[in-house]
């Protein structure tokens, strides 16, 4: 197989910022530093979660590098380097490497839908440029393209592209890239929801900002498809349900920042446009968790 | 649970013709006699792949006869008896009781969209002039309309309504089934790419056309999950992806018809507008059905 | 340009039945004669707002001379023969011509998605049993399948396929027709918001269930697009989007029948599974019948 | 009415970069010169055509101030303050109006999908900094989400939210629209190939980035509709719309750059990701471009 150093659980920190609107450093590595406290297998900051389209190029960098520091080498790092420019990409996986990132994943962000042949060429061009491995993220929701298994193929034959992660919430998809790769090539899986159905399927990991609040429901369902016990995922699985489509359906870093709260931690505060969870969410949210831990009683 | 008289391989079998477009009531028992002996669990006349819709009601009434006969009690019979109108769905529900069927399936067959109140009051109507059970079946694609979770369950307070099954082709709409209706009520596949990921998301059964043509595959896909092993199942699941995705693309009547004939089985003519498939088709189904049997090698 | 008999405004009678769910024929025709009365171009029995799904053979045929004797030739007539089976609609096109309808409208009703050939085939089997002109009807909605303009040519092949009529709801559609057919072929729009977008894109005539309720109305927006006045027609298709939009939402034979019975008309039953609107609806439908005729005052 | 400074055809320019992907502020003025002496009846700059993602800060006030230089109050000024970031659209939309903007657009571009209190918030904390009008931009499919008539009816109660552009490509929402805002509130078409079925619905205006290749049709068009002409607008959209259908499918930047090539000017180069057309799209292009100009011998 290609160099995939990622397998199980990759946790999505979130980005804190202060009440100025600006990034708390600190504070995000206090929060980085829980997830991996709790035992995630890989920390990806500068994703979705993390609210990469919203920062500017010093914080993004200022990111990087606080979470490499932070992390120390105790687990892999996968930095989010994507942007719609390819110049800007080249610049911040660059940087990523010379901060230490363990790998780059990069979705191809897309105002006007790009043709195949350009996102072909946008990955060469950054890909040409560092030699840590990348991870192409398939999200069409976020991204605004969706890329075919015939496409992610192409991709896959740049020598440093060695990753997928998959985000269309369809797992036929899975299906098609495991039938189509083969063992060759690692696939993660980035819809939330689909987590049990992604495994079944063969992934090799679950990219997830769940860790942030539920991370022993999360390690524990990994654990059983390690063991090949799946009436056992089955119910962890069920038991995580609820809060999997709440943070979906609420935004992750809105669900996040609100849940960690509720949990006692301080999370700090969004970057507008994005606003905290109304009451009611936060009513719901707190049931949510609330229920969902029973289970470790 | 409810009274739920079905597991594992749920068998479809299509309805043939003669040269002159009538049924072929003599060779349709040869089918069932087939998917019987192959160790089916459950045998499913007057489906989608039997192209109920194309049939009059003296059609349907032979072929539920032919296939209460021919299956002589040793698997349980679920016979489709769906109809435009709740007075059919009636006429053709109580038929088959009278001839012996173990359950019925009735999906809520819809031109003009249904609300959910014409759908419980459809089946309720229905229910209240039979004793077997019924299975609620939920397919937008073939029935036009799509019947939420919130609905299936009103459905299941009516006594006799004790199955679902589910073809939407979303693993998440099994997953919330199981959440919102516990063990309380089992629920069926009925989408043939999603058999694996319906299985991992505790479906009971799966109802496929699938075993006329790869009866071992389906069968061993469904011990490696009662056997709880999942690894095996993957395995078993990706050997016969292929197949289950040609047959769902190119119409389960027209491409089993085609798989039978390659297999050197007779399974007759199709009924207009059904045709047979193209050349290049049915080359392509022969290359998959050849690799598909590789495994048994 | 080929031979296409209708122009303006297309009226479709409702089915009406009696309390035994009957098909109440003598009802049918007073209904028939409101609307040639009320100056309808043509009347159209047998399409979706006549329920022609939930009927039988003998029904279909019953309400077909009904119309060409009510209508006594002083409008044309186009009579819905769709069904399943290319055999049966051949059986109905037949009866058709034979009883004096003007000319007949065929979906390609789809249970199992046709391909385009399947189409093709079914279209050219009927009309080489009929002499009089075909309007190909296209509703994914109702029929399950979407025909492309390409293939919606190929069937403008057939000599006496001759109208076409668009009801996907998307007005590039009929752009597209009207640039790859030209003036050659005449495009009907079956889409009742779309009424206005159609007729600017050049429709010939509009397919509609609204005169039964809204006459005057539905003729003005046609007299103004005749007359090649925009802005009358704005205001007069504004002054009846709501009922448009309504009798869509609620499916027209349930809008209708409440309709015409707030309208102090006899509308008979509808035949199970469709219920009457609820209480609430119906209400709705008084208030919009009420203040779209404020215009006429 | 409220406010709203613009009718007719409103253009968008491109930005045009070097071979250094540098932008070329000197060509810019010269494209910009091109729209204004064809008689365009507005200018929009940093527009989806205009690439204004894909910009740096830097660049976005320079486009700005270069198009209210060249336009010199000749026509009216539509510029383009979006941002994914509530703070950097403030300071945009202030750069704009100190320019001399008359008006600017927002579109609330979404990575997270927005709650429509996000959504009004945003806009609020933009208007209240600013005197000149605002129009409120719904493009669901380069904006990520896509805002009801209901929310930009509680827009509309901000007071310099003047207008909005619609491109769903959808003319219920257009009628809807209407009907809603009555004649208190402009809106404009940007979608081209729904152009005519826009003005037919009311549309005060067209967006649009045709007028760099073909002017005098979309202003013909528009001519047309002012003389309550639709017969003539009709044979005019006509006309265009090969070219229209063909620089949405490509992306505006991408084709329009090509086709101002064609017409032997100078339109600078793209930034990458964005690619030139290939070669068979360029030919399609010079095809579509010497047809659509026959109108005119």
């Amino acid at each position: 197989m290609k160099n995939a150093p990622f397998k199980g659980i990759i946790a999505y920190p979130i980005t804190p910022f202060d009440e100025n609107e600006s990034v708390d450093l600190p504070l995000f590595k206090t929060l980085v530093e829980r997830l991996v406290a709790s035992g995630s297998h890989g920390i990806a900051p500068l994703g979705s979660t993390g609210v990469l389209p919203y920062l500017t190029d010093q914080e993004k960098e200022a990111i990087t590098e606080a979470t490499i520091q932070q992390v120390a080498g105790r687990v892999p790092t996968l930095v989010g380097v994507s942007n719609l420019t390819t110049e800007r990409t080249i610049h911040h996986a660059k940087f990523a490497e010379k901060a230490g990132a363990t790998a780059v994943m990069i979705i191809p962000m897309s105002y006007w839908k790009l043709t195949d042949d350009e996102i072909v060429k946008h990955y060469d061009a950054v890909a040409s440029k560092i030699s840590i491995p990348i991870m192409a993220y398939n999200n069409p929701a976020t991204g605004g393209v969706d890329m075919s298994p015939t496409l992610l193929k192409r991709l896959l034959e740049i020598p440093n592209v060695t990753m997928i992660k998959e985000s269309t919430g369809d797992v036929q998809r899975m299906h098609l890239l495991k039938r189509e790769l083969g063992d060759d090539v690692a696939f993660y899986n980035g819809s939330n929801p689909l987590a049990l159905a992604a495994f079944a399927a063969g992934a090799e990991g679950w990219c997830t900002a769940a860790p942030n609040l539920i991370p022993e429901l999360n390690l524990s369902l990994y654990d059983a498809i390690q063991n090949n016990d799946l009436a056992s995922a089955q119910i962890l699985f069920l038991e995580q349900l609820n809060l999997l489509r709440f943070i979906v359906a609420k935004g992750l870093p809105r669900a996040i920042q609100a849940g960690l709260t509720i949990l006692g931690e301080n999370a700090g505060h969004l970057r507008a446009p994005l606003q905290p969870l109304t009451k009611i969410e936060t009513t719901e949210l707190s049931h949510i968790l609330e229920t969902t831990k029973v289970v470790f009683d």
